[in-house]
């Protein structure tokens, strides 16, 4: 048994909220597709999603979630989640990736089994990982039940963070801060992109000397020279110039706990453009961060930022930050809040947001990111590293 | 602009190749949802599919692919798809992430515009980041159009490799040995997992000093102790004993063309029964590459193996190889060819199959892997390192 990564006390607290809700949306059971969100309900931790795998809650207090998955990976499930060896169920192996049945046959089969092919089932149908294909058959081998999106309604019960979630993020915080140095440390003229990120996914990956790092989410993304301009271009072969602009968007990850951590390099001599955007940002950051407190909408935190930079002349069309926790690939947003105009959403003590402001210009870039914890009285910048542009000769 | 992985006369047939198959199926447009296929067939690459992204072919000979996907990063499409940036497409930031509409109302009413509405589409229904939400959206979209099943056309074209994706299979077999190789040299007993995946990733990404590696689609996954029956558990901060079975399933990424190797590795003395298991594997990769071939049946290379670990009175549930090429999160395996009982697909040359024969008992796991090329008269072990058990104390 690998330890989880909570107590059995915080795994009950989840349930419950989550089944008040199942209760308000009269579902009898949930079929929790997303990877994230079937390892917040069950602790089950393994890369086992490229075969179909999910985590049925029947609405019942007291009945223990399900976890289905690849007959091969319910060992897995046995050392990773909390259930009895029951409830960690193998679909077997003859069902992987085969053209005339498919994984979802037999899991409705077993729905069926368990007496709940008649039920009011909640199934989230935007989960990576989830295909089209899966749920025809899900459906197709649950004639009496009756289907109910029901996206995000873990997502929503996740946007207020425990004190032990809280814990993992501010231990992922500092390996995000480690992120950010070694990249400080490691880029210089002539550098090639690829031994830029070997060193900054070992000081992610290896951790601290107390606890150890996770995979991020999605992968570190350093931006420079013309690729600056495009957000999620990968690494390559390229080796930095004498003169350029670097953006990095990093993240540390405890217990796929995440914390997001953006900020930008200059080799050499910035163009005069890029020192006035750095301004515009670092003061759109203040604004941020003097804005975000309890009781505020999600919008207004976007509207303070737009302010300023409109001061500058500048317009950003995308969100400028979204809630934050417990993630896997291909994604750390969660999903729910986004700092932007019409997101109307109260913010509230636990609440974490990345607030990520990215300028991707012309040929060059900024970041700069913080995540933020929602407190009682205001907000706490988890992440603590100087914000102005590092530069590097 | 990004250097192409291949030159233009590649991509031309590759859709040459595509459409062929169209033709035959009747279907007048593709719609491409799985990021490898979408690499495949337009050298798009950026970790942007996390929001939804497709790739369209019309059937027209000449007439250029459309990658449609965030606004945000049709930038990147710029950089890295071969495309004219007509056909390079973004849709609104403000359809990202939202409840009340959808990226993919956008894209159909884009497809309709096109006058694309009324075809007979192809589409790929079990792509890894394409939900069952943005199916129904598309579908309801395209009220006139005609949806026909088209998961894994691609994939099959994509069976065999050319000359230039065999150069980076070969490139990328140089890394997967070097992981391996940092993996023997980090782990000993008292080192936590997750300084010796630290160590391995940057062999992994750093590369060569010729070429860049690039993300492995499943990160790397060493199996010690008690997981080693669980074949796909992450890493921890355990550290390794003095006695024990280590099974490493790593790979080396070139240009996304992945190479699979396994090995495993002795901690001190090994079980009994971990000598005799390793013997009976060895002899089974021997009986693997003395039957694989061209005009052999993919089922008939198992059905060798299994002569091989019967005789020792030993079973194994799952597939013992795959097809293997180009390859994004979550999975390397191209979900084609199987080498399992019942896959009647005959080999033939270009072929490139990774065959890992994994043993998972109870409380320890042996693995040993290759990258197999098909030749004309035969096979070629791209991978080339010594499989018998590492032995370190």
């Amino acid at each position: 048994m690998i330890e989880l990564p909570f107590g059995r006390q915080e795994y009950d607290i989840r349930l419950r909220n989550i089944r008040a809700e199942m209760q308000r949306r009269n579902l009898e059971l949930l079929v929790i597709n997303d990877v994230a969100n079937q390892h917040y309900v069950t602790g089950y931790d393994g890369w086992s999603f490229y075969t179909p795998q999910t985590v049925l809650v029947p609405v019942e207090d007291g009945a223990e979630p399900v976890w289905i998955g690849r007959a091969m990976d319910a060992a897995g499930g046995l050392l990773t989640a909390w259930m009895t060896a029951a409830n960690v169920v193998g679909f077997p192996e003859s069902y992987v990736q085969q053209t005339d049945h498919h994984p979802m046959d037999w899991i409705a089969e077993w729905i069926v089994a368990k007496g709940w092919g008649g039920r009011r089932i909640g199934i989230e149908l935007e989960a990576y990982y989830f295909s089209p294909k899966a749920h025809a058959r899900l459906v197709g081998g649950l004639p009496n039940a009756t289907f109910v999106d029901a996206d995000l309604l873990v997502n929503w019960v996740r946007v207020v963070k425990s004190p032990a979630e809280i814990d993992y993020l501010r231990k992922a915080s500092r390996l995000a801060e480690a992120a950010v140095k070694a990249a400080y440390d490691v880029i210089e003229p002539g550098v090639r992109e690829c031994d830029a990120i070997a060193r900054i996914q070992a000081a992610q990956v290896a951790g601290s000397r107390e606890f150890a790092g996770d995979i991020t989410a999605l992968p570190p993304t350093i931006l420079g020279g013309e690729n600056a301009s495009a957000p999620h271009i990968m690494w390559s072969d390229r080796r930095f110039g004498a003169n350029e602009t670097i953006a990095l968007e990093l993240a540390g990850v405890c217990r796929r706990y995440t914390a997001g951590l953006a900020r930008t390099m200059q080799l050499g001599t910035p163009r005069p453009e890029v020192t006035e955007t750095a301004k515009a940002v670092l003061e759109g950051m203040e604004a941020v961060l003097a804005t975000t407190k309890p009781g505020v909408r999600a919008e207004d935190v976007e509207a303070a930022w737009r302010k300023v930079i409109e001061r500058y002349g500048l317009k950003k069309e995308s969100r400028i930050g979204y809630s934050i926790g417990v993630a896997y690939p291909p994604d750390w947003g969660e999903h729910t809040i986004s700092l932007r105009p019409g997101d109307k959403t109260v913010l509230q003590p636990g609440n974490v947001i990345h607030s990520i402001l990215g300028m991707w210009m012309d040929g060059w870039g900024i970041e700069v990111s913080e995540t933020i914890l929602v407190t009682d009285s205001g907000n706490e910048t988890l992440t603590q590293l100087p914000r102005e542009i590092h530069a590097k000769s």
